[in-house]
């Protein structure tokens, strides 16, 4: 242990992450602090209402003032974890202006704002580290912005919402229905009252835009992320997927377009079960990354929870607090390369589209007479059903969203289709 | 990109990696450059004979003197990727002594010599990095000193030999007796003429040192690694492993004894289907870790190979350049935590045991009674076979290795004991 210098760390908000954050920083601080290089104290943490709960510090360090923390002039470093856009963003901006560290794991401001705050921090020359944000605990913000700097990332793909997984897991294994599943998952506490932000895909489109900002070095903002949840998945969708050998999941997906535009998206889609990201089950993350050099790479932990995160949460205190021992800084976001964001209609992918159809001769005809009237090609086609009721399974070559919607379309309007049954993109080798 | 500061950089080797680093170094000269803050310029490339063939670099910066370029005032950072202990160790060595950061792969030297080049680069104030030297292409060092910094790791188990994996992989999904998968290894270039480094388990157990000494905080060298190859893996122990859901795979394992000692190993043990290490197919490498923060995660992707190696090179050259530019350093070794080696003895696993038994009564009994008076508890006993032969395939619980050894020396004494036909240690839940 260093006597030598003390870091003094405060921490904005308490709850199921700040409280093991505040546990640890306590139990370990020895360790924490060998590993610094500096005495590593917790000083104060502020919460909305200090006498609500027992928060597991010392009473005497709770407030419930928020900007003292952030204006205190002994405060080094500063751990933000209030979550949403205000008051943090003020706060965090505050603190980097006052000249503290500040470690968050607030990935939708990050998102929104995070080109504001990385200037605050640059122009404060302080560190802003948030490997907590994306995929709670598995390590992927730091290989992406050090470890994988010198190659040239293509794709990212990755499963970042632990609740949406769990669901589609259970859908999987279990062939449950959506409801059932999210029920399910509610009761366990896998996903929350209202599961809005997590199964319609902004949760997932947060951290997307801050995997391909990153991945890509650009700005990308969750405004820029097309996003599709999973609440239409049915049961006979998993099952249809399953009879092919493939698997529903919900991806956080970018990639660069041959115009060198970022394409950003959320949505369900079919991979191969033999794909890494396929055997990602229940409430675990994964990140698929593939760069042009190192090929294809997957990480993999546990996405979300209290001592998770914590775990990356402390990684970067000690981080930082190295930087402010040794006077250095952390390397900086970086967005010179300034790629454009492509339209979701530019975006390429496969389908496999799911039709209800009349069983009469001439129907497969017409069908496939709308795909090649917009340069849809047609990879298979299954028909299956008897009767006047029959259904057809189509999976496309690579196509154009707009090319696709456009099929779409006019296949909804073909006299021999009653329904369009389902349309799911699919990724990956299959 | 900066006009401001030029770095220069210089080669030692000029091999399969080493030509992959020379080309992508200039192919992507000014991407690399303005990632690291400074012009990167490749001035020299050490090689034992120049005209030998073609390097892919301008023959004007080839040069026989290895030791012109650890002496060379003008070079700032030095790639070695000479491999093998001498010359690499002196080379290193002084050019750290003359103000170089160094970057290198070389993980015998390493697992070797470690602690003499992290002292002297210390010394020298300078970094010397080597993420290339443990699985290719895949962050794994970086996330264990840095993202996981903040947390205690409990276990590091990788598959880290491609070899190994390739010809484990063509035995379980073929069948194929292990010298037959060789054979086939080395005619598709993934194992080498004389193979014994990586099938007898030398090359992972390098590895696992330098994995083991990052995860623990302490110092490991390659001889405190217990090692076992795969020669005398049978197409039968793959055969009674399938059956059983489990699949062999070659681990490097690091954990600490209830005594807190580090018990660090390289040998093949069975793990389940489930397990997500068992999804790791032919020359693919992954590093399974559990911590008690983070709880699970795994790092999947290209453990070798000429560009996924230089993938690893380059993102060190541009953290390196980095710190260069800025006066900073990266993270160093850290060993504080002091950690003892344990016996391989007292580290503890399960196992699973094939004996070929005499088939009459008694047999079981006998065989359990060895058992039972070394301590080493029986999980599951499972008998086949018919006439005067027969098979007994027993599942143990935890036991010490000793235990376990003396228990195998005892029963081949046995008269009703023919033979023990094979000992592998089991890995993870199953």
């Amino acid at each position: 242990m260093m006597a030598g210098k003390t870091l003094k760390v405060a921490m904005l908000g308490c709850g199921v992450v700040g409280s093991q954050v505040a546990r640890l920083l306590i139990e370990n601080k020895a360790d924490l602090s060998t590993r610094a290089g500096a005495d590593l104290e917790l000083v104060k943490v502020a919460v909305r209402n200090p006498s609500a709960k027992n928060y597991g510090v010392k009473a005497e360090l709770l407030t419930s003032d928020l900007n003292s923390i952030v204006t205190d002039p002994q405060v080094d470093l500063v751990i933000e974890l209030l979550g949403g856009i205000e008051p943090a963003r003020e706060l965090i901006l505050t603190a980097l202006k006052n000249g503290k560290s500040v470690i968050t794991a607030n990935k939708a401001l990050l998102a929104k704002h995070g080109a504001e705050l990385y200037a605050a921090a640059d122009k404060a020359n302080v560190d802003l580290y948030y490997e907590a944000a994306v995929a709670g605990a598995i390590p992927i913000l730091r290989p992406l912005r050090e470890s994988l700097v010198g190659d040239e990332v293509l794709k990212v793909m990755g499963i970042v919402n632990g609740t949406t997984n769990y669901i589609l897991t259970k859908m999987d294994e279990n062939g449950a229905a959506f409801a059932d599943a999210l029920a399910e998952a509610q009761k366990l506490g896998f996903a929350e009252a209202d599961p809005s932000a997590d199964i319609e895909g902004g949760d997932a489109a947060a951290k997307a835009a801050i995997l391909a900002s990153l991945a890509f070095h650009s700005r990308v903002t969750d405004a820029d992320v097309y996003k599709e949840g999973i609440s239409k998945i049915t049961a006979t969708d998993v099952k249809v997927a399953k009879a092919m050998d493939l698997v529903i999941k919900l991806l956080a997906i970018s990639d660069v377009t041959k115009d060198g535009a970022i394409a950003v998206r959320v949505h369900p889609a079919l991979i191969s079960r033999n794909h890494p990201l396929a055997s990602v089950r229940e409430s675990f993350n994964a990140v698929f990354v593939e760069s042009v050099s190192a090929g294809q790479m997957m990480f993999y932990g546990r996405g979300a929870g209290g001592a998770p995160t914590a775990s990356a949460i402390l990684g970067d205190l000690v981080a930082v607090a190295r930087h402010r021992v040794s006077g250095g800084l952390g390397p900086r976001e970086s967005d010179y390369a300034e790629r454009k964001i492509a339209k979701i209609g530019d975006t390429k992918t496969r389908y496999l589209i799911r039709l209800n159809v009349a069983d009469k001769p001439g129907v497969l005809e017409s069908v496939a007479h709308v795909f090649a009237s917009h340069q849809v090609s047609i990879q298979t086609v299954r028909q299956s059903g008897a009767g006047d009721k029959a259904e057809l399974i189509v999976m496309t070559h690579i196509s154009s969203e707009s090319a696709l919607s456009q099929t779409v379309n006019d296949l909804a309007k073909l006299d021999s289709v009653t329904d369009v049954a389902s349309v799911l993109r699919v990724e990956g080798e299959i």
